[in-house]
C-alpha cells in the first residue's frame, strides 16, 4: 500500500463518520476475521484489543509485546482493502513518547485510525487524570501530521466502564473529558459501557464530534435506534471472538462427550473459499 | 517449558495413542483456540495448518512464511499444558533440509509432535515419490534422537485427497506409502479423505501404526464406528474455524442488514473468564 493509498483509507474512514449510514465495525482480531467481515460488507476494520491479545495468549490490558500487536495489524492490513482502525489502549505505556511509539509502528504498517482510552490511575479503581490522555492525544494529532496522513483518532473514556465512577456525576465526567480530548485533537468521541438511551441521545448533543457506542454485549439498544439519536458509529469490541469461542467449546464438547460433529459440520464455509480470500504471494 | 518436561509431553501424546479411548483432537490454529480446547478437556493439541494459515492471512499451502508458522506454534506451546502437535504439511519445503530446519525449530519452542505429508509432485496433480517422505521422515527421526525427544511423527498420504488418484489402487497405493513411512520411523499415520467405514477397517489392519482419519466434513463416521474398527486417533483438521468463519459471517451479516446482534450475544464465553484463560505475564 503506498501512502497516497493510506491517506485515501483514511479520508473514507473520517467520511464514513460523518455522511451517510450509522458506520457499524464488527472488531476483528486477525487476518481472517478481519477478511471474513470486509467480505460481508463491513465498510471498514476495527480491532479488539481484547480478542487481539486473546489471539496470542495473553489477558486484555496491554500485557501482549507491542510487536506483536504491530505484526497482528500489519498481517490484517496485509488482506483487507478497507480502512483499518486500531484499538491501542492506553497507547501501549502510560507515556506519551510510548503512545506516539505505538502509532508511528502502526502507521508504518497501514493502519489509518486508533482508538485510544484514558483508563485508570495507578490504583487501577479511578480513571486516570484527563490531562494524560489529553497530552497522548495533542502529540499523536502532530505526529500524524508530519507522517500526512488524516490519522482517525477515537478517544475513549472509561468513565461508564469503571464500577467505581458514581453514577451521579459521570455523565458530566465523561462529557468533560470528551470535549477535553475532542479539543486536543480527537476526531471521534467514545463512551463503552454508556447503554441508555436517553443518556447516549445527552451525550450526542453535549459533545461535537461523532459518539461510537459499544454494543458487545446483550440489552445495549439496536443500531436503528442508535442512529435515530444521532450515533455515528457502533462497534461490538470483543463481542464476536466471545461468541466464537463459546462456539468453539460447544464443538470441542460435543465431540469430547457426544463423540459426534453436528455442530462443526452444520454451517461452514467451504476450504476453497476460505483460501480464495487470501493473496497467494509466495514471501518466503 | 524444561526439556524434561517436554519429553513427558511426548511420552504422553504416545501413549494416547496406545492406551484407553480413541484419542480426539479439536485442532486449533492460535493460543485462543488451543486453550479453549485444552480447557474442555481435549488431552492434546493439534494444529491444523490451513486454519493457522488463514488466521495469519494466507491461504493453506505453505504460503506461510515457516517463522510465522514457528512463532503461532510458540504463542499456543505458551498457554496449554498439554502436549502440541504441529501439521507442517510437507515440511514446509520439499528438500529434507528444509523439512528438518522446520522441525528443529519448532521443538525449540515446545513442539512434540508433527504430521508431514507426500503431497503432489511438480504438477500438483500426482502424488509426491514415496521416497521424498521417507527421507524427510528419517532425517526427522534422527535429528529428534540426537534433541532427546520421542517426537510424534505422524505420517500423512494424500491419496484419498487427490482427486487425481485410480480408486481401484489408491487403497493399495495408500497402504504402501504409510508402511514405508513407518518403516522409516513414523509413529503414526493419516490418511485424510479416507471415509468409508470398511476400508478404514482394512487399513487399520494393513498397517502396523496408529490410524488417524479425518472428520473435519460432514458424512464421516461417528467417532464410535471408527473407535470400533480400531482407529486410534481422529482429528478434524480446519473444520472447526471453517465453522467459526461461517459463524463469524452470520454475527457481520445480521449487523450489517437485520442491524441487530442477536446470533453474537446469544452465547458467549465472558471477558473475565477469556482473560482468566492465560497467564498474565508483562513480557514488555
Amino acid at each position: 500500500m503506498t501512502m497516497a493509498d493510506q491517506v485515501q483509507r483514511a479520508k473514507a474512514f473520517h467520511t464514513l463518520h460523518r455522511q451517510g449510514e450509522i458506520l457499524v465495525l464488527v472488531n476483528a482480531w486477525d487476518a481472517a476475521s478481519a477478511r471474513v467481515f470486509e467480505l460481508a460488507g463491513c465498510p471498514a476494520v476495527a480491532t479488539t484489543s481484547a480478542g487481539l491479545a486473546w489471539s496470542l495468549g495473553y489477558p486484555d490490558g496491554e500485557r501482549l509485546p507491542r510487536e506483536d500487536l504491530v505484526r497482528a495489524v500489519a498481517q490484517i492490513c496485509r488482506v483487507v482493502t478497507r480502512p483499518v482502525s486500531v484499538d491501542i489502549e492506553r497507547g501501549f505505556g502510560r507515556t506519551v513518547s510510548e503512545a506516539c511509539m505505538t502509532v508511528k509502528a502502526l502507521i508504518e504498517v497501514g493502519a489509518i485510525g486508533i482508538n485510544i482510552e484514558d483508563g485508570t490511575d495507578d490504583s487501577g479503581r479511578t480513571l486516570a487524570p484527563p490531562a494524560e490522555l489529553v497530552e497522548k492525544i495533542e502529540a499523536i494529532r502532530a505526529l500524524a501530521k508530519v507522517s500526512g496522513l488524516p490519522l482517525f483518532i477515537n478517544a475513549r473514556t472509561d468513565a461508564y466502564f469503571l464500577p467505581t465512577v458514581d453514577p451521579a456525576t459521570r455523565f458530566a465526567d465523561a462529557v468533560q473529558r470528551l470535549r477535553a480530548s475532542a479539543a486536543a485533537g480527537a476526531d471521534g468521541v467514545f463512551a463503552p459501557g454508556l447503554d441508555d438511551l436517553d443518556e447516549i441521545a445527552r451525550l450526542v448533543k453535549a459533545v461535537d464530534r461523532p459518539v461510537n457506542i459499544y454494543a458487545g454485549y446483550a440489552g445495549v439498544p439496536s443500531v436503528v435506534e442508535l442512529a435515530r439519536v444521532g450515533v455515528r458509529r457502533v462497534s461490538v469490541g470483543c463481542g464476536p471472538m466471545q461468541a466464537l469461542l463459546a462456539f468453539a467449546r460447544t464443538i470441542a464438547t460435543e465431540l469430547g462427550t457426544g463423540r459426534t460433529y453436528a455442530a462443526m459440520t452444520d454451517s461452514m464455509l467451504s476450504v476453497a473459499e476460505v483460501n480464495g480470500m487470501f493473496p497467494a504471494i509466495k514471501e518466503r
